[in-house]
């Protein structure tokens, strides 16, 4: 599984307010924090007005680099901000992301086709977020289409299938799960990702589902997801899922993961 | 989902105590709990000797239905045992177990055929226990075609296609699941339970695997489960699945279960 830390992100309100105060110390910690607990890349969203984010993710990004060698994964939903984002990040990292939103793939791909840019492929179009798998899997097969003509390797795209809100929509996690299986079946070098935590927003205990919807995605052959990786209940699910998918030979993962304190650790009575 | 509470059993050692020294209060405790929180059947499993186990036994079934309502599941892998039972108890429960071993669907199913007692069968037989899922398809098979012969409906039956440990077994859970789905396909009628945490047996921070494997077993038409009710990470698991594969409209029990501290409680700080 490769993890990518969702906690930099001033649609958090505790970071918002961190961002706000141009608060070094925390940022840092949320870095370091996330790296130590095994994220593979770290997320990186202003989260502000659109005339101060380029400023701001200019200095996240900086911090960041500065604190741990963690890869970067730009998050932003303009792709003018992505491109100038770039050349300040010292290697290269994910980006997050494209859709088949107005220009986004013909603005970013040129740019990022040659290198080892990453890319974070959402299944969303001009006519918004899709509930129905067959939507999801057409947007796929457009973006697919667009990054082929660039010479994209499938190996460099993360699909994410959008997973709707399971309290609105009944069948967010089942059209999430066919969707994504049917874009890894036409396209099989491709990830599967997920900003898991959707899944579960306006429900009490949110926890629960978002660490049963970990598995069953996991189940349907996700290989990344957008997450914090210092939930160590999130953590759990993640290891135990490998163990019972025979993804984790001789439970090799899951033992270091355990004996390293990753989870599992006995709560102070 | 129907679960079998699985509490008042002599192989756990604070039950086996509380059976050696005929600990009334402990065991009626066991039996108050386990239906307060949601289970339908309490399996009672004496765990002792051969020789003291139908006194046991009877001894348990006197208690449990005398502190509660909830009806029983009679365990004991001696068929005479459990016929010796029936008679003591007061309103047909479910029998633990049947398998492919011995006599035992000889001896059992026609006691059983004309009434409405359930019957969890087991696919073992004189062999052992099978990890591969061809052979635990074939047993069921075979069990299937006794019953069949006794005229017992197939929603009377659980298949529990015993799961293997998975720290010894890489596709413990894989050849479940899938022995579970050939199962339910070739016997439409049939509920599929699991004896969860025997998958975690050896394995450190054993409810994180017990819990994904619940998760991975109900996407497999697990319908049924030999669990501990009072684990309230198993029940957020068990409500949280249920909402994520869409059996749970409008998130109802989810909600309620919630509301009313099945699960979710905030920890004392």
């Amino acid at each position: 599984m490769i993890i990518i830390g969702e906690k930099i992100n001033g649609s958090i309100p505790s970071a918002a307010k961190a961002i706000a105060e141009r608060d070094e110390a925390y940022i840092r910690e949320l870095a370091r924090k996330q790296s130590e607990s095994g994220a593979d890349y770290l997320d990186v969203n202003a989260g502000t007005p659109p005339d101060i984010e380029r400023e701001t993710l200019a200095w996240l990004i900086g911090l960041v680099q500065d604190e741990v060698d963690t890869p970067i994964c730009i998050d932003s939903s303009n792709p003018e901000t992505i491109l100038e984002m770039i050349p300040l990040v010292k290697k290269p990292g994910m980006i997050n992301s494209v859709s088949d939103e107005a220009n986004k793939c013909e603005r970013l791909f040129p740019h990022v086709a040659s290198g080892e840019w990453k890319i974070i492929a959402l299944t969303c179009d001009d006519r918004g977020i899709p509930a129905a798998p067959d939507r999801k899997f057409e947007i796929a097969g457009a973006i697919m289409k667009k990054a082929d003509s660039f010479g994209i390797a499938q190996d460099r795209i993360f699909f994410d299938a959008l997973v709707n809100t399971v309290g609105t929509t009944p069948l967010a996690q089942v059209s999430f799960t066919e969707a994504s299986r049917r874009i890894k079946e036409a396209f099989p070098g491709v990830h599967l990702t997920s900003g898991l935590s959707n899944i579960s927003f306006g429900m009490p205990c949110r926890k629960a589902i978002n660490q049963c919807f970990l598995t069953l995605a996991m189940n349907s052959g996700l290989d990344s997801a957008i997450m914090d990786p210092t939930n160590s209940d999130m953590r759990a699910a993640l290891y135990a899922t490998q163990v019972l998918l025979a993804l984790d030979e001789d439970c090799v993962d899951y033992l270091s993961a355990y004996r390293g304190g990753l989870f599992g650790v006995p709560k102070k009575p």
